[in-house]
């Protein structure tokens, strides 16, 4: 049909010929963008919504063009607005919304002649951009010409995802052209069968030269190893799938999931959603008409059907069928040979346009003996997005991915035939909610590896949050790390003692657990906190957490820490981390040499029954380290609990004096007390500095 | 009867005969204190609340043994208690308490024979350390020996308000012993007069090398101008008062303040406390005993019926009686010759027990024409009491003054027959509740003059004494004090312009204001919050203010700032301070070459609104400094109002954009955005440690 170029290469080439091969790819981007509204019927066609929780049509072609505009306003390539009017109406909205953000009187929309006025002043100012920005090659990730590439490659995947919406028009809005033919050839399906796929390593991301534009999703690194599996020889087609459909597949919960079944329920979905029954025929839904079913073509369905389908075949034959993760899709990709852009002489698959405007039998396009390995339609993943390992958020579209990461929105892999530019490329990830729909359909694998979701989502919890920056951040205002400085206090503190158990009372998110066992043999950290003991067992487990932090109002950061930045990779397996209450730990709590509570006693309901009772978890001998600013607060300790800050009999008590009588004489303090200063990050500009007084105390009875 | 010795120099004599001299005040006071006593008719009687809501006897003379312990451990003199249970039990409830803190299962009384024993403990332990104990002349606030003599001080104080007390007591529960004799001598009153008193400076307050022991109070110096007035010969007598109360007194509101009938409608007075009428006879409550009326005795009242006296004699002759104000009651104090403690070769009137255990007649005790000057009875005044400048809180003694600070404890003056130490001296400063009574009556003076009431009392709301601290007090983690830093960015940006007219928004407690005043002609200080404005008024108007901050948990810090300690005092009559919403000023407000908004935008509901209003208030060529630490909340300023700091159509933008978008075109940027910092100190261990941004704009249109 209408082909598509392939990607520039960033890292190769003369600046004069990379402006002209970019200028080219951008006009040709625009124009095919445009081609595919030829299908609209009307102008009225465009207000119509294809989905009640979806912007009628004129939103997705207002929006290309809109995109552009406020990204080279925020990375400060252009002045000023072109309209700032349409810049706000066109700029969100992108995603299902609930009802009240979609309340008609919100929207005013424009004549359609001014929309289509608007995309060609965007386009004359874009060509103008880059014939003059300077451009030198390579082209990185903070150049003006990356922005460029930004709004190249957002058109395109609104190429594929309004193709999609148009799909969902009534007929009457959408009418047939020759630019978008649907494919002629059908006929009955193969029978489907298991092939194997040998085990191996599957590397994946990129590092920041690789030569193509990229997401920030798709950079970082990710290694993993494969067992053997087996595979399906051919996508799932709707002949296959009839066989569910037919089975009840829909009315039986059983082979949902709770939340493909909640879905279910509330769609009402007997069958899938491009899928027409009239009588005894079946027709299939395309692009711009229904036509009688295409049997052997790959079923279009959303990630919950294809999992419900997957179960039922499973307990059909016996067999731990299941979708394949993202890894396992890779390891089939790569035992495959398929060749990968810029790199390929002739398209790998049914798949950049390069082709009918539909998808084709499920045998077309076979290679290494499977079909469709990539192209045809998407490939449904068990796989949740997340960043891999080194994962960065570019700093002008921070939300193009962070979002995603939420164990919600599940990998589709392999592209379809209008998956065009960093779509069809290996190394893109694009992601949706399991319930959406696009060009998507299923290969089946088996296999008894067991999937290993990954969730270590972003930690939006803003109290949670703020702890991991205290703890594995950059330090702020100066001040060292503060559970850093208190490990090293304690290591000072203990001297020659050998220290064989140490416990992190009140540990929070963990990073004085991790500092303490650079010299004690075994740390136990324990805080009142199920949320921070989450982080420090994310930390041991995975090695890597990550966090949101607010900088400047909603605007936000997103940080990545890891255990072998900070050189605590060997401190992993020395630690162990539990929920408990420090007023009532359980008896395999005992015979500590060391024992640090930072921050901890004006935190607790009952300070002095701590104190009264921690040499019972202690070695004779043992040290006691507490670090405390003092903030009592009723909200966290009774006002007659509080160990001092506070009159007692008249007369004014300090927490040392509190501390002194509380501890005495099972205790004797070592040395002078001392101050440790720490600082919270509240956002980037506020931050809480105080100064915890240290006492080390040693078990004398 | 027992005339009590003069109280020690702690600044004259060898430190041995110091030491012994000290050793027989407090023994010749423990002596006096428990000589008291003797008056008590029986043990049971101990257990009696002279008053509903006092503890009863046996607290107080348990108290002041308990009072030196507790003083002693604060000061570390000695290292354990003498006995924990007393003195928990002795140590608080002094003063009148609400009915829930008297709840009689708080507490279980010991036997009278333990309290007396615990006594002998005591006196011994302080007689043991007043042998022991480093001493040097002369004594100062910190030595050891200030303690002890704070608990002998403590004691004589005790002396008098425990007889206070006991008069309270039902006669049953006392008895007459020769050692507490009641005055024989009572006749007819005389007429009272008033007299001229010359108009003169009166100089109030010790200075720290003061030979005497005093209480923090007392330290400081205050001067005021006197204009003559007139004093009433004679305290009132009882004859005199008596006309009030056939008059009407006490059913007649109109003399009364609010506070007085509020008081007067709770207790149902018809006549002075202790008065007693049976039939036509009047008979008065002495200490154990009830006499015939002594009509030329004073009259002993609270200060609210003295006050209400006043008014009525004041409606009565049509002149402006009133009760004399501290300094005024000082002014006749110099006039009058009378000498103070150590210099006095007799005791100058009914004072220091030097006579009968009651009043004696208004006329046997006449300096300079006037009755009574000091001793008989105290006087009350028309002064609440607080700390003259300079008040610093002993840090052994920090709610001994501090609380009374409250505009709600007036002074009394001169001293009583059983007033001795230091209430026996000139500089002494006692102030009660104004419905409380002591040995007290009245002096009324004719005068002009209005009362000044100082209200200068410690700020302790929370947030106006942290911005008070914030902008007047010390530097925190070595960060300059930032309206300081603001002011002279201020000057730096506005260079050679000459500025007539300057605008603090936002001034909050107002350091900026009068910082700026010291390049700019004037100054106006504006604030939302009238609680912030009050303190910029007071600073200007006073030149002082005074507040309280948490250092750990309830425990406190008095702090006293001045204009003048920060070399501001030239400016404040270059300032004006008025509450007002920076959205909306007055018209008044205009025409300004500078205007400063520290720390405001993000605390305003409509920032857009005052950036595109704000050009109408200022010269042109006027310079705008802003600063932010951009903290947007929705508690301040809705999500939609945030000038930057959040998405607005799906793109991020910063403050400093929306400031730049606001602002142009009627301003220009003037150099680069930089920031500041600054720390607000919320206890003495913790901080917020900011930086705003700080941006400068000219008004070029």
């Amino acid at each position: 049909m209408h082909a598509q170029p392939i990607v520039p290469q960033l890292d190769a080439g003369s600046a004069e010929a990379k402006r002209e091969e970019i200028r080219g790819y951008f006009h040709t981007t625009w124009d095919i963008y445009e081609k595919l509204f030829d299908v609209m019927s009307s102008d009225e066609s465009y207000l119509v919504r294809p989905d009640p929780l979806r912007h009628p049509v004129i939103f997705y072609l207002g929006h290309t063009a809109c995109f552009f505009v406020n990204k080279l306003v925020l990375a400060k390539l252009i002045p000023e607005r072109v309209n700032p009017r349409f810049e706000s109406i066109f700029a969100i909205g992108v995603d299902e919304m609930s009802w009240d953000d979609l309340d008609e009187k919100n929207y005013d929309w424009p004549e359609m002649a001014a929309v289509w006025e608007y995309r060609r002043q965007v386009r004359e100012m874009v060509d103008e951009l880059i014939s003059t920005m300077p451009l030198s090659v390579p082209i990185g990730w903070n150049d003006p010409f990356w922005v460029i590439m930004m709004g190249i490659e957002h058109e395109r995947i609104h190429l594929e995802t309004s193709a999609v919406l148009i799909r969902q028009l009534p007929l009457e809005y959408v009418e047939s052209t020759p630019d978008w033919p649907i494919c002629e050839r059908s006929g009955d399906a193969p029978a489907n069968e298991l092939l194997p796929v040998p085990g191996g390593t599957v590397v994946l991301g990129k590092d920041r030269s690789h030569g193509l534009y990229g997401w920030d999703n798709e950079y970082g690194r990710r290694e993993s190893d494969i067992p053997p599996f087996r595979a399906s020889k051919y996508l799932v087609s709707n002949d296959e799938f009839r066989k569910f459909v037919d089975d009840g597949g829909y009315a039986t919960e059983q082979w949902w999931t709770t939340e493909g079944w909640s879905w279910r329920q509330y769609v009402e979905a007997v069958m899938p959603r491009f899928w027409r029954r009239e009588g005894e025929q079946w027709r299939l839904r395309c692009l711009t008409a229904e036509i009688p079913m295409p049997w052997n073509w790959p079923v279009e369905i959303n990630q919950l059907e294809a999992k419900a389908f997957c179960n039922w075949q499973a307990h059909r034959t016996g067999r731990p069928v299941r979708l394949p993760t993202e890894d396992e899709w890779y390891r089939l990709l790569d035992i495959s040979g398929v060749g990968d852009m810029p790199h390929w002489d002739t398209t790998p698959g049914h798949l950049n346009l390069d082709g009918p405007a539909s998808s084709v039998p499920v045998t077309e396009n076979m290679t290494a003996g499977f079909g469709d390995v990539v192209g045809n339609v998407w490939q449904h993943t068990e796989t949740p997005i997340s960043g891999f390992p080194g994962f960065e958020v570019h700093p002008f579209y921070d939300d193009f991915s962070t979002p995603t990461f939420d164990t919600r929105h599940n990998l589709i892999k392999g592209g379809s035939w209008i998956s065009t530019g960093n779509e069809a490329t290996r190394d893109s990830r694009y992601a949706f909610r399991r319930h959406f729909y696009q060009f998507a359909g299923l290969r089946y694998i088996e296999t008894d590896a067991p999937v290993e979701v990954q969730d270590d989502i972003y930690e939006t919890d803003d109290l949670v949050s703020q702890y991991c920056e205290f703890h594995y951040g950059d330090e702020i205002l100066g001040v060292p790390n503060f559970p850093r400085a208190c490990a090293e206090l304690c290591r000072e503190a203990v001297g020659k003692r050998k220290i064989s158990r140490a416990l992190d009372l009140g540990c929070a998110t963990g990073r004085s657990t991790f500092e303490l066992a650079r010299f004690a043999d075994f740390v136990t950290g324990i805080d009142f906190s199920a949320r921070f003991i989450k982080v420090g067992h994310e930390m041991q487990q995975n090695g890597r957490i990550r966090y949101v932090i607010p900088d400047e109002g909603e605007l936000v950061s997103y940080r990545e820490q890891t255990l072998a930045d900070l050189d605590l990779a060997d401190t992993a397996d020395k630690v162990e981390f539990w929920q408990g209450d420090a007023h009532n730990l359980k008896p395999r709590f005992d015979n500590y040499d060391l024992v640090l509570a930072a921050n901890l006693i004006d935190r607790l309901y009952d300070p002095a029954r701590f104190l009264d009772e921690i040499h019972g978890r202690m070695a004779p001998g043992g040290v006691l380290v507490l670090l405390s600013p003092y903030t009592w607060l009723e909200e966290f300790t009774p006002r007659d609990k509080w160990l001092g800050g506070r009159k007692i009999d008249g007369e004014n008590v300090t927490t040392l004096d509190g501390l002194q009588a509380a501890l005495t004489p099972r205790f004797r303090l070592m040395g002078e007390p001392r101050d440790v200063e720490f600082v919270i990050r509240e956002t980037a500009r506020k931050n809480q500095h105080t100064r915890s007084q240290m006492s080390v105390w040693e078990r004398v009875e």
